[in-house]
């Protein structure tokens, strides 16, 4: 089933206790659709500017699965983070961000991507996803992902989109921050009331949870030794559950938890290497080999 | 296999969101022992004053699984902890605590449980601990836990026990504590480095990770609903683990991934009620069905 997604498209500058990295690939889109055209064809809509480096632009056409068509390159400046991470890596700082063309994004979902059957809304103000939705009129699933920012600042339109999505995927303090709820069970919970079917909490390091008419699942982390640079784990978690989903042409519950497994396997060779390093050099036997491993731990 | 636990028998008055609860039954060695009896035999060693309440007694005692016969009765007043939790349960605060008879604690394993062949070591000062080991001199598998007073104020006695012991057992902030390492998989790694053959790190609503010469297995907490007291979740997750493996009788890599399901199980059942309340009132059947669907749960 073909998978559309919306999102950031990103020069980013990364600082962790491995390293510093400069002028790198970024955004949650570029992520997300890297590891997700392992399972199925992926249409990207987002916007660069001119000084999007060929470099990056290289990196995503080299996935044949990855159709680009649906970038605009708009006169200014691509969207740009500077981020450095603490000790632990567990939490960071922005050290600067410039929107650029990303700031006035409007996006256009081509016509040829009107008939996508499943659609991600990356991290974008609410409004603007909501305005892509509206563009394909009838997926078979809808996911949305947001930030404490729009919680913040946008949060009447992010519960309007929350009744329109069938579900929605954030981090466990964004659950907490939209619900007041410290406790992952019951923000997931109060989130679901919401409006969506379903909920995906990330948790980082402490795995995920799906919150769903089928209850809660939660999946651990995948144990990585060698934590690099955790940027994009997140976007890479929900680009390999959509991907599989989209791949496996099922959405049922079996589906689902099978989704949150791959998300949680390409998220771990996202953590191993800055930007998406780790990710060039992935295979779909690489992703196979990791599940099994996964599995195994959990099976009981 | 019998399975000796040596620990603290306590009265606890306790606070959480959920209300007050004061004069009741705490300690690590009450709630280790009366969820390992639901797998084994377990012998219990510690001691009481003579304030221990008779419907304490009675707790212990009507556990048939459970011999009492290594517990003192000490004149003196028996261990008192006063705690408040915060709004998301995930902190305590100490209000009040009084060692008493437990603060002078020469534990004395009877003669009839030195062929236990399972010997777990409550928190307790190394120096105790170490004490218990050697009165029994040869069991298949002993494990410690501790806490963060000793890594603070007895750390090369807590170094020395952890060359003597099989395994240990603790939490993730004490974990970080020992090492200085703020990942859970380093620090994990690390305590290995330090000598025993086995490592449990408890995350609480995160769940566990267990480190050995098989590598790293994490599994997440059972997602309960109804989070009323989470005093002794820690406790009877070890009960249930080791109580698991002393009822199993083998102690192979699939046993201890098991182990740490039933502890995570049994532990969820604590959570559902003040003090032992919940566990009071369950069954074996009750571990088991909600053993099938956390195996569920993670069944790919």
């Amino acid at each position: 089933m073909p998978l559309c997604v919306v999102g950031s498209l990103a020069i980013d500058h990364l600082i962790t206790p491995r390293g510093e990295y400069p002028n790198c690939l970024g955004g949650s889109a570029s992520y997300f659709s890297y590891v997700a055209s392992f399972f199925a064809p992926v249409r990207l809509v987002g916007v660069v500017g001119q000084d999007f480096p060929q470099t990056s632009w290289d990196t995503l056409k080299s996935r044949k699965n990855i159709d680009t068509s649906g970038v605009q390159v708009q006169p200014g400046k691509t969207f740009y983070w500077k981020g450095e991470y603490s000790a632990d890596m567990n939490s960071r700082e922005t050290l600067d961000v410039q929107l650029g063309v990303f700031g006035e994004f409007d996006p256009v979902v081509p016509e040829q991507f009107k008939d996508s059957e499943l659609v991600f809304l990356g991290n974008a103000p609410p409004a603007v996803q909501r305005k892509v939705l509206q563009q394909v009129p009838k997926p078979k699933l809808s996911v949305c992902d947001t930030m404490d920012l729009w919680i913040n600042i946008a949060k009447p339109e992010l519960l309007h989109l929350l009744k329109e999505v069938d579900g929605v995927v954030m981090n466990d303090s964004e659950a907490t921050l939209l619900t007041g709820d410290k406790t992952m069970v019951g923000a997931g919970r109060r989130i679901l009331d919401l409006g969506p079917k379903f909920v995906v909490v990330k948790k980082g390091e402490h795995g995920a949870m799906l919150f769903s008419e089928f209850g809660v699942v939660t999946t651990p982390a995948y144990p990585i030794e060698d934590l690099v640079d955790p940027t994009g784990a997140g976007d890479t978690f929900a680009g390999g559950m959509m991907g599989y989903l989209a791949g496996a042409g099922r959405l049922d519950h079996a589906a689902f938890k099978r989704a949150l497994a791959y998300g949680t396997v390409v998220a771990s060779f996202t953590c191993e290497g800055f930007s998406l390093d780790r990710l060039k050099k992935l295979t779909r036997k690489d992703i196979e080999d990791r599940f099994v491993l996964f599995r195994e731990m959990l099976n009981l």
